[in-house]
């Protein structure tokens, strides 16, 4: 079968991933230094209910599905730590079959700090976020290019790498006429924050390592994911994903839907006119999956917008609204000044066919889907701490 | 009088620089973490000749004109040494009058690993280069937000971020039409090697720090310098600028000189078609005094192509063959397999009219200007080790 090594394999995204490949059949291995547990605490940012380590995520997932999934617990900006993973010195913290798993078909990167907000907080945070991001991207690429250079590398970008053109966003690249001459680049990029920053800088680095030294790179450019819910994660309640509702760490669909459980007005950012494409974590799993069965040839970078739909937050706000109220709730929306610095209204066209032409079938943001969503956030309403949503991060 | 921080004050241009301002009457603070220094010694480099340290330049500085440089030996990567430069915390390892200098009002930033061949040795020189480069960047773009907003901060990039683009090269801008709309653009950028790519991320993210935060960044698009002599360096043999003429640290034309000399031919990759823009270190001094001269207005980045003329290998090759057989070397041309991945034939047509129109008045490659380099040269012709030239770095 094949092998796969998702890195960030502990992550809201990472986990479920990992259960995924691992029912289609492939052998999987996941990596992760617990960064967002131990930032989650460092912050205090209180979660919805929690989950259990990696290890005992695999253990669980083992003894229900007979299923293996190895763990390595490391710090992938040490490049020795990524190494070991395509030369068999690692050591695994849980195994269930002895041994090496192999130099990986494909590498799924999920490894960074993903937090716009903990990206702004300060100097610090804002070294963090280009250290750990770019050393991880760059070992992983060295790694490639030295020990398995067959390997198919997917790495999760963001649409946010892009900004908000006034022009059409097209899928990655954009075809140049000028003074009468042509060329086709990567589409511009002028990101939001500096963890959207160090995207550009992860399409930078891997561009260059595509035309240097034939690796074979997708690039996903995905947009805020919600939900929580997926095949796997169903199967049994330790098996659930990761899911922060603070302004830090939680998407804005799945905060959103926590402040309307818990009584706490819907922060629209300034004039709330901030458009953006969104996806279903199902919908991820698809694309992951689907971009995983479809390598590019050697020396090609393929990029996909990995968004469903457009909403703009005023949208999102009275979707939430809506659905909260008709199961009980008082949902109010609040506007208030905006912390960071983006435009409010702008003009927003991206194209996104290129997964849907792979096979994606879309889960949109209906109010069925918006009710299931409230459903499990309900059945946690006394976890919540509503002191914990709001941070005052300002940009 | 203006007071202008130099990062990287102690390298091939950073000390010229210095002292540059020094005669101009600016009050000059030099940062340097010897990183060259440290390199060239540990990869037994050679030198053309030995400088003295920075302590020492500046005494003898002081003691010849009276002026001062301020010396802060430290590593710019480390933000609270970088801040300590912006907030008073700095302990000079030189300085004539006792303490602080103040927030500068122009910080110059050469304070960066800036030798492609070295980044592109192993995945340890790599990773030093992103993490050294972009820190330093990100360090100093946070203590001009936080500790002094409205420095003027001049940053030496390079037109290697450019490439070799099929279109003509602008300078910093391109104005984009797409489907019956129009934005602006940074110029697309695709370079060649890890450390251009790590001048790619830098405007990436001083870009982000003028749009959120209005700061006043000018970006200096610098192709390769040649020469050694400015008005200051004339004065005294020990004011000298550092020289390298390895295939790591040293400038093709620098290099090519030191070959002539010691009668080892001249090497051209693969076909020697590679067309860059070249510029004379007097020029260098000229383009960043005048850009500290011309501060753009708060949120704006303004962008110069930092070159006098545009040659290429097999065009440097031949004007230093016929200077040195002239002065009665016998010159050799030898073609190499390229070591690197690069267009060996290519369209290549950049403007560069900014800093001209700024007052630049170019020193170009004459056969006299080659002369008295080639005069330079030959003084210390004992010193040339041939076996240090060539290094064998592959892309």
């Amino acid at each position: 079968m094949p092998n796969i090594l998702i890195l960030g394999g502990d992550g809201y995204l990472g986990w479920p991933t990992a259960m995924r490949f691992s029912s289609l059949g492939w052998d999987v291995t996941i990596a992760d230094n617990y960064f967002r547990r131990h930032a989650c605490d460092k912050l205090d940012t209180g979660m919805l209910y929690t989950v259990p380590n990696m290890i005992s995520r695999a253990k669980v997932w083992y003894e229900l599905t007979g299923k293996e999934i190895k763990v390595s617990v490391c710090d992938l900006a040490d490049p020795e730590a990524m190494r070991g993973l395509f030369d068999g010195r690692v050591e695994y913290d849980f195994a269930v079959k002895k041994g090496f798993a192999g130099p990986p078909d494909t590498v799924l990167h999920y490894a960074e700090q993903p937090s716009a907000p903990y990206s702004q907080m300060n100097y610090r945070t804002a070294n963090f976020t280009v250290t750990n991001n770019l050393l991880t991207t760059n070992n992983l690429m060295y790694a490639v290019r030295d020990l398995s250079p067959s390997s198919h590398i997917v790495k999760l970008g963001t649409m946010g790498e892009y900004g908000t053109p006034n022009i059409d966003i097209e899928e990655g690249w954009l075809e140049v006429e000028h003074k009468g001459r042509k060329d086709t680049f990567l589409f511009p990029r002028q990101a939001g924050s500096i963890y959207h920053t160090t995207k550009v800088m992860d399409t930078d680095l891997l561009w260059f390592g595509v035309r240097m030294w034939g690796l074979k790179v997708t690039d996903l450019m995905q947009g805020p994911v919600y939900g929580l819910e997926t095949e796997e994660t169903a199967i049994d309640p330790r098996l659930a994903t990761i899911f922060n509702y603070d302004e830090i760490f939680g998407t804005i669909l799945n905060r959103f839907v926590v402040q309307a459980v818990s009584g706490y007005p819907l922060t629209v950012y300034g004039k709330g006119g901030q458009t953006r494409g969104y996806l279903n974590i199902k919908d991820t799993l698809q694309c992951v999956t689907m971009a995983a069965d479809s390598p590019p040839e050697s020396g090609r970078l393929d990029i996909y917008n990995q968004i469903m739909e457009t909403f703009s937050v005023n949208q999102l706000a009275e979707k939430v609204q809506k659905a909260g109220n008709a199961r009980g709730h008082q949902v109010e929306i609040k506007q208030i000044q905006n912390p960071r610095i983006e435009k409010e209204d702008h003009y927003y066209n991206p194209t996104y066919q290129g997964l849907i032409e792979l096979g994606v079938k879309p889960h949109y943001l209906t109010d069925t889907v918006l009710d299931g969503l409230f459903a499990v956030v309900e059945s946690f309403k006394s976890n919540i701490r509503k002191d914990v949503i709001f941070r005052g991060v300002k940009w």
